[in-house]
């Protein structure tokens, strides 16, 4: 290793989560990461009433004020500094959470700092887990069907409440003098860049996941915008700023924003990122066919591929979504570990839980030893992991959870297992999805918490899928992913999968655990899948049956 | 009421259950009850090994000694006596067990008494949960399939291996010393008679149930018979004696028999019963189109009414089969409080367990109070009973249950609750095939434990099912009811509707609960009855897929 001055130049990543800012420091040469800590924003979430004016607000908002990012950031990067000095650290790297959008005067300031509309809600960035844009996001969705908008299918047909443009409707139906006072709106991934830069870029990966934005085809048309509610069309023109793929190099620091990080203006800034994702460029993860499941409460698939392509059982398809060069595939599983800690809070008998105290496991960790146990196919039971909906290729709301085959000597392992191959077996569903779609899936990563502490689900899942399962232990990967970002900004003005494919190589270095299937177990899988997808398909078919059991409760609460 | 010699006049029911025998000694006039005891059989069952001989046993096999029976009969009666004198006893009715059957030897003993015999397990009365002879039911099952046999749709097309011709097919393949040696099979119900009275009569009712006896058309055909096994035709020589309805006279003691009871010899003794069917009798169920539902671990399903029909649920249609006059249907539905302990059992979480504990409740009973706090339709569940198959419309023992609608929310008396509605719903789709059969259903009893101790239940039995529910608190139906079959045998020599009619009037008199549906209750059952019975008829049409699961699950067996 050479020990000229390349050897010890440094970025910096930056992952803006939901409650905090982790930082990384990572030396160029092979990613060392060299310093790390996080921070939390002093307001936090915002849901109650305004900072100062107190200002109320309705149910389902949630903001966040701007300046605790610049705050957090200052903070942390001047942390860094004890560390390393200044003028080693090269660029830096940035990801926040989406879609959170903020809104600039036309000073290009955030209008909730102008004390003319520091009292106004709207004024305020809306964090992405403000819900209450969910009429607009309904109405968005029943025109963009009505249209039979072709690009619609990428989308899963479906519009979420956190998304861009129901944001901007609800603000430009409930408070016009906010709307009209906004210069711009950008998400905050964009926000951070503009304000170290000067310079309005926005990164393609969070528009196309966040704002129906195609590189070929750019926003939704005037025409459709118009629909959505008269005038709105205009709102185009508040989205200005050059599109760049991640990885592009947004600029240098402005004097300003250098002085107050403490940094050198000449330091490097790339474009923003959304924060999941980031992760798995944090995983090295550059490779046209990789799947990356991350396995929590939820599982969210992520997948590039040389394709783009629309099939059932994909919520978002993304040009150079995750990175440059390749589509990005988004599928959603809303509940795999909730459901597992669904039956766990819930069914777990008193004698379970006692023995699981004695042996000083957690009542989930006992489960799983008593059902890793169990043989495959010993349960009898097939069960639909559908607890809050489904979300892949049926896309219905109103399903919910089945379990097939109860008798008289079924034990709560037998139903906890059946639980967990049920994710196993909807996950299958949505690869066989992929697969016959041509969008061949060549390795498969899993990270969250799901994949660290439970090797039972880990194996079954290999077994169920009948591939390897590459679990990594990268605790930091957006904010490492955010670093090489950064060093990909050094690089080149505009992000590439090539410089991505090699400083990943270069850069990111981990252990990995590997669940291999079983061929004896991954056999009698194969059979039990079929008897999973005739029940998959036949409740699917009879959803009916769903919506009539969910207006029957719903009518419930009003019975006397 | 007449002070007179016939005021003071009684009748002796005995009911020999499984395990003991019970008295009741009834005043003719009004069937008040003046003496009841029960007792245990010395052996109970033999199902290990063979008294004195040792002889071991092979697994299903349940056999009792036949003497247990006489010996518990003497000593009940000579506790009687100690209350009543031996000469108002006017009659005597009993009840037993079926199908257990007895082999007697020519000279009228049973062959396990003969020492010749004693040795040989074949030889001792089989038990009616000798399960041993299940090969045999299912050939002679297959066989009355193959030749499309009109008469096997009223036993459902099934063939049980308690049955009278499943057993003795066994004693002619296993041993044919011991069957060439045997003059008379018969069942206990009818040994017990001729022990009384010297004279072989046989009961039509058990003869009907287990023999596919039908008064019109007698046993099946030697033809039929001998394509069970080469030379089994010849079974019918063993097979004789008159044929009565129930409550018919078989005769009066024998000088024997009643020096050894310490009755007089001019005591009347009635045919005997089916100690599960003459429970009816015992709660006053003469009018047709009654249906009791007896309630426990699993519910037994009986009614009466005029017609003679064949249709889907029934598992046993029997001319005479509980009372004379009439056809006796029975249904069955095999998991019922099973389910609900199963549960229990198995899914409690501690603080459910620790509240029951605080408020001095059976978990059960807990579950009963929490699941009865809850709206109809709240759960969003619908449940299928087959916890242990279905034996009703969609006669299929490869069926097992499910759980249709869980989510996050659901709470243990939710699917406790759904459990529960499952039965009642099962119980309406029963009835419902009586109904559309033409056999209409006119009131509802239930009795069993289940009815007695769970009032959440039966009110969810009366909403769902749309009818009152009259639950009746008779603890010793079988001995009372066999106490009138003395009586009606002490009146006439065959018995008659009529004359259980008017006994019944006479002798049974007991306080009973009506539980009457609520109208919003039942009316929102009403839609979840539809959607219970999309639910059923779609996994009824996809039972290969439990049988899938089923093979699967015993092929794990083997899995290394």
């Amino acid at each position: 290793m050479g020990k000229g001055m390349s050897a010890n130049r440094y970025v910096c990543g930056y992952d803006f989560g939901t409650l905090s800012c982790r930082i990384s420091v990572n030396r160029l040469e092979n990613g060392e990461t060299v310093f790390e800590a996080s921070a939390d924003y002093p307001h936090a979430v915002i849901t109650e009433a305004l900072p100062e004016s107190g200002a109320r607000l309705p149910r389902d908002w949630a903001l966040q004020d701007p300046e605790d990012y610049l705050e957090v950031m200052t903070r942390l990067t001047r942390l860094a500094l004890e560390q390393v000095p200044a003028e080693e650290i090269a660029a830096i790297g940035t990801d926040f959470t989406n879609c959170t959008v903020v809104a600039l005067g036309s000073d290009g300031q955030p209008l909730c700092a102008d004390p003319a509309f520091r009292a106004r809600p709207h004024a305020w960035p809306k964090l992405w887990k403000h819900h209450a844009a969910q009429d607009c996001a309904a109405r968005i969705e029943r025109i963009l069907k009505e249209e039979n908008v072709d690009w619609f299918g990428w989308y899963g047909r479906n519009v979420s409440s956190e998304w861009l443009f129901p944001k901007l409707l609800q603000v430009y139906e409930e408070d016009r003098a906010v709307y009209d006072a906004a210069a711009v709106f950008l998400e905050a991934a964009d926000y951070i860049p503009y304000w170290l830069t000067g310079k309005l870029t926005r990164n393609s990966a969070t528009l196309g996941v966040n704002a129906f934005y195609n590189p070929q085809r750019g926003y939704p048309s005037a025409a459709l915008l118009e629909r959505f509610s008269p005038g709105f069309a205009r709102v185009l023109e508040k989205l200005g700023g050059q599109v760049l793929p991640v990885g592009s190099r947004a600029g240098t620091l402005t004097p300003e924003a250098a002085d107050r990080l403490g940094l050198l203006p000449e330091t490097v800034v790339a474009v923003g990122h959304g924060d999941s994702e980031i992760a798995a460029i944090g995983l090295g993860m550059t490779e046209p066919g990789s799947m990356l499941m991350v396995m929590g409460t939820s599982t969210c698939y992520q997948m590039i591929h040389e394709t783009e392509r629309a099939f059932d059982g994909v919520c978002a398809i993304v040009k150079d979504g995750m990175i440059p060069g390749l589509t990005a595939y988004e599928s959603g599983q809303p509940a795999v570990g909730d459901s597992f800690s669904w039956f766990a809070d819930n069914l777990l008998p008193e004698d379970y839980r006692r023995q699981a105290e004695a042996q000083g496991l957690s009542p989930l960790a006992y489960l799983d030893r008593r059902c890793g146990a169990l043989r495959p196919g010993e349960s009898g039971l097939i069960a639909l992991d559908w607890l809050n909906g489904n979300r892949s290729v049926l896309m219905n709301y109103h399903l919910r959870g089945a379990i097939l085959g109860l008798s008289l000597d079924t034990k709560p392992e037998h139903i906890y297992r059946s639980l967990i191959e049920a994710t196993a077996f909807n996950a299958r569903r949505i690869f066989d999805g992929y697969e016959e779609a041509g969008v061949a899936i060549r390795r498969v990563y899993a990270a969250g918490g799901l994949a660290r502490k439970s090797p039972v689900t880990m194996q079954l899942y290999a077994d169920i899928l009948g591939r390897p399962i590459y679990v990594t232990s990268v605790a930091n990967s957006s904010s490492l992913g955010a670093a090489v970002c950064a060093a990909a900004a050094l690089e080149e003005e505009r992000g590439s999968l090539e410089t991505f494919q090699r400083l990943c190589g270069q850069m990111i270095h981990y252990d990995t655990t590997v669940y291999t299937p079983g061929p004896k177990a991954a056999a009698v899988y194969d059979e039990l899948y079929l008897a999973f997808l005739e029940f998959h398909d036949l409740m699917g078919k009879h959803a009916a049956l769903y919506s009539k059991l969910g207006e029957i409760q719903k009518a419930a609460t009003a019975f006397e």
